[in-house]
């Protein structure tokens, strides 16, 4: 990456990031946030998958029903359920929303030949971009705002520190077919960031009173042994979320997935680590603390 | 069809049927024969949908985490919490079986053109075969073990009903590309023999006093509107359902996804409608009733 590049990317970090922060002042506006970026992340993965130039209507009815369904999920989630009579499962929007898709690419194409790359990649999208953002609602809604805006950050620190260390001490190829540029010192590297980094967050949370529970009440910090955990599921979940974006890129041949952040190529470029890093994390928090 | 041929299918499915029935019994045969279903339906689907003739393990192995995480999202929404300290949500299992096939497959297959049918496809499989026929748990959770067993044995009576009088009324097709042989005339047959079917079931199931709640009181029979629309979501689900399928075999060029039934091809040919009416007709039946 020449100089020039580095600077516009962290410009447009700088940018980008209080936006980002400002989604977990409360449930709704994370509601917003996950909305917008399943929106455009799911948009950016149609358009690039799907090389058929027609069907303009159609690459842009599906990110919408997609983003419709993460948003109808979180508000599910919070009421937990729509009816009083039954337990409505909130997850059967994700289900219903997939024979939605399924019928509608039907219905709009007649060839069978034009279909099918619709309907493999929709399920993907509906379900790596939608599903698995849609962890962020769960997370909010089990640990409160502080420790969600936490487990986004981290990924992004990971990728600071991977990318400064690999950059500097970078030897040890981990994927050369996959993703070339990642070594195992830079993985290391963005370990210790992202630990250093959830300890700085601790201090400067509780500090400002924001470290606590759903209910309020102040939360612990981290012990050493949680620490290392994080750090490790956050280097092996965020490098494969990473690896399974690249893999989908390459076999279209395409380097970013869009052009929304300057310096840093689509959105989905940005979220890939997060989308395997989110739910894992969540479900980790769920069975230590 | 022949006449060997269809003889053969009727015989067979007098053999498979009541293997079907007994699985709605109590709440664990359930279990087992939806593991044993999407088992068997998501290797038939891998199986043809990849043509690599390689990684046959890697063939074994997805199959075998798919029915692995239904299985386990079967027990979960049984006890609905698996950790008491705080909700653990059933079907975050799917999101991490999403993200442990993907991993499998990066780590498996060094080359990411390889990689890209398998990642797409499992996803497909995990979703619309795993994650749709789960939904029979959550009927028969809610509703008793009679009312997943209607659904079920409504859908055959569809097909046979759709069968029967297409062949002998059959002009209007449906949908020439997708499947040649669907005629309108059949399809109203269909919702015929659906409405009558679950008519008789309704009043032989009371008669021998399992048409009950979950909590055993007896269940009312369902209005005229409601018998309606019933056949009307089995009839349009399980239309789009089978052209589904026909969609990704013709795609493929497959006639038959296997050969586990003799006269019916394979097991999936069998359940493509099931798969879109199940989860559809639960929610309309969580609404109405």
């Amino acid at each position: 990456m020449k100089n020039k590049d580095a600077r516009l990317r962290i410009i447009s970090s700088f940018v980008v990031a209080p936006f980002a922060v400002l989604g977990f002042v409360n449930y709704y506006a994370l509601i917003a946030l996950v909305s917008v970026v399943t929106l455009i992340a799911s948009y950016e993965y149609i358009k690039f998958s799907i090389e058929d130039q027609k069907h303009t209507v159609l690459k842009l009815v599906i990110p919408l029903i997609i983003t419709i369904t993460s948003l109808s999920y979180g508000f599910l989630l919070e009421k937990n359920s729509l009816i009083n009579k039954v337990d409505f499962r909130p997850e059967s929007v994700f289900v219903l929303s997939f024979i939605g898709i399924s019928i509608a690419i039907i219905v709009s194409l007649k060839d069978f030949n034009l279909a099918l790359p619709f309907i493999l990649n929709s399920t993907l999208a509906l379900f790596w971009i939608g599903f698995n953002l849609s962890f962020f609602y769960q997370i909010y809604l089990s640990f409160g705002g502080a420790v969600a805006l936490l487990v986004l950050t981290c990924v992004w620190f990971f990728d600071i520190g991977a990318y400064v260390v690999g950059m500097k001490f970078g030897r040890i190829r981990i994927s050369p077919n996959y993703s070339p540029k990642k070594s195992l010192e830079g993985v290391f590297g963005g370990i210790g960031f992202t630990i250093a980094y959830i300890i700085l967050f601790e201090i400067g949370a509780s500090f400002i009173n924001i470290f606590n529970h759903p209910d309020g009440t102040p939360r612990a910090f981290f012990d050493p042994l949680t620490l290392i955990i994080m750090g490790l599921i956050v280097a092996f979940f965020g490098t494969f979320g990473d690896i399974f974006e690249s893999a989908l890129k390459r076999y279209k041949k395409v380097k970013d997935a869009g052009n929304i952040m300057p310096g840093h190529g689509g959105l989905l470029d940005r979220i890939d680590g997060l989308l395997f890093v989110a739910p894992v994390l969540y479900i980790f928090l769920l069975i230590l603390i």
